[in-house]
C-alpha cells in the first residue's frame, strides 16, 4: 500500500466498525508504541513525523518496525494529528493485528486457580483501558468485555492499558455467552454491587473465580445481576458514592486472590 | 458583579496560579454541581446555558443555588464553553471558594487510627482527582499533593473525584513540611515501589500511617524514598510495569486498613 493508502487506513481505524471489520487496530503515543514492538502482535504499518525519527526513543522505535519489515511513512505532524485519536500521538502511530482469542481457546489456558475480569458496560475508554491493565497486573487469565462495553481495541483504551493488551487476552461477548462459558467451566460468577457481601468479610474465595464491575453510573445490568453467584461490596468511607471501576476492580482482585 | 464579570472570573481560574490567589476554584458537569450544592462550601456564583436550565436536573440545581443567594448568570452555549476546562462542561460552571486545611487543623481531628494519602508528584489531574475519590472512600483522613503534583483543584481533577473534594480535607506542602508533620504526630510514612516488601505480606499494619505514591512515570521522588520508613511492593503479574497510580493506592489502601 503507498503512504498515503496507510495513512487513509489510520484514519478510518478511528471507528470501532473498522477496527472490528479489519481486525486491526492502531497505537498511538511512544510508551505503547516501545510495547507494541516487544510484542508478538503483527504490525502492518507505522506513520511518523520527521520529529520523532529525530528522537532516540523514536529512531530505536523505527528501526525495531523496520527490522521486522513493518511499512514506515514519513507524513507531517498535521497529517498525524488528523489521524489521530488520543489528544497528544507524540509523533507515531501504528497499525497492528488484533489478536484473536476465543472461548476455545481460553478454556486451553485455564487450570484449577483462575481469574477473570469481566467489564459490564463500562463506557469510559480509559477506564477500559485501566481495567485491562489491571486484570493483567493482578493476574486475571483474561478480560471479558459485555454488550455496552467501551471497545478495548479504541486508541486510547490501548494506551492508557501501558501495554497489557499485548499480553492478556481480552473478549467481547454477550451476557448470555459469557453465562454459558463460565458454566462449562464451572467458575462461578461474582459481582460487585453496593448491596453485596463487604468484600473483607469474604474468606476462602473460591480458586476459580471470574468477578464482574458495571457501568460508571449504573452498575451491574440486570442480566449480570441476573447471572451472580455472590455480590460483594466495596469499602465506602464518608459517604462518597463509589470508587472508581478500576480502583474498585484492583481492590477486589486483590481481596480475592486466590 | 456583571455576568460578564463572572465569566472573566471563570475563565481566569483555568489557571492555576489565579485559583491559588483567589482561593476559588471552577466545578464543572452537573454531577460535580450536585455534589457541590450537597456540601457546604460558599459558592460564588453559576454560568449555565438556557439549554441547561430547561432540564429537570438543571433546574433543581439552579434553584438550589438561588436558595443560597448564589449569583446565576445565563450564558451562551459558545462563552460557557470557552470558559471551561473541561471537555463536556453539560451547561454548567459553579465557583466555589476553596476549603482552606492547615496541618494545625488535621492534628486536631487525628485520632489513634488514622491514614493519610500522599500523592508524590501525580501529573495527570484525572489521577489526582481519581485519587482524592479513593483515599475519601476508603477512609483517609487527608490528602496530601507533594510538589509537582497536578492542582487538586483543576476542574478536571475536582469533576474526575466525584465530590469527594468535598468531603477529604486536603493539602498541598512540600516533602519537607509533610515529614515534620509525621514526626510531630508520631505517623510513620510508607511508600509504594517496586523494589518494596509485597504488600501482601505485611501482617498488622501501623494504627496511623501515611502512605504515599509516586509519579506516573517515575515513581516516588528522592525526598520521599529517603524518608520513608518503609517501602511496600503492589502485586505485578506477567510483567505489567506498574498498576495505574489510583488503582495502586486503592488496593495499598485497602491492603493495610486498619
Amino acid at each position: 500500500v503507498t503512504n498515503d493508502q496507510l495513512l487513509t487506513l489510520v484514519r478510518d481505524l478511528r471507528r470501532r466498525k473498522a477496527r472490528e471489520r479489519r481486525t486491526l487496530f492502531v497505537v498511538e503515543g511512544v510508551r505503547t508504541a516501545e510495547e507494541l514492538l516487544q510484542s508478538a502482535l503483527s504490525v502492518r504499518g507505522a506513520l511518523s513525523t520527521a520529529a520523532f525519527a529525530a528522537t532516540e526513543r523514536g529512531r530505536a522505535i523505527l528501526e525495531g518496525f523496520a527490522q521486522r519489515g513493518t511499512q514506515l511513512a514519513e507524513v507531517s505532524e498535521t497529517d498525524l494529528d488528523s489521524a489521530a485519536d488520543t489528544e497528544q500521538p507524540q509523533g507515531i502511530l501504528a497499525v497492528a493485528e488484533t489478536p484473536r482469542h476465543s472461548f476455545e481457546s481460553l478454556a486451553t489456558t485455564i487450570g484449577s486457580t483462575v481469574r477473570v475480569l469481566v467489564l459490564d458496560a463500562v463506557q469510559d475508554p480509559g477506564n477500559a483501558g485501566t481495567l485491562v491493565r489491571t486484570g493483567a497486573a493482578l493476574g486475571a487469565a483474561a478480560v471479558i468485555a459485555l454488550s455496552g462495553t467501551a471497545d478495548l481495541w479504541n486508541a486510547k483504551a490501548v494506551r492508557g492499558a501501558a501495554g497489557a493488551h499485548f499480553r492478556v487476552p481480552t473478549l467481547q461477548c454477550s451476557a448470555e455467552e459469557l453465562v454459558r462459558f463460565l458454566r462449562e467451566q464451572r467458575i462461578p460468577l461474582w459481582g460487585a454491587a453496593p448491596h453485596g457481601t463487604p468484600i473483607a468479610a469474604v474468606v476462602d474465595p473460591p480458586r476459580r473465580l471470574a468477578l464482574a464491575v458495571g457501568n460508571e453510573g449504573a452498575g451491574l445490568s440486570a442480566a449480570v445481576l441476573r447471572a451472580v453467584d455472590r455480590v460483594i461490596a466495596l469499602p465506602m468511607a464518608g459517604g462518597v458514592e463509589s470508587l472508581n471501576v478500576a480502583v474498585a476492580a484492583g481492590i477486589a482482585l486483590y481481596a480475592l486472590r486466590p
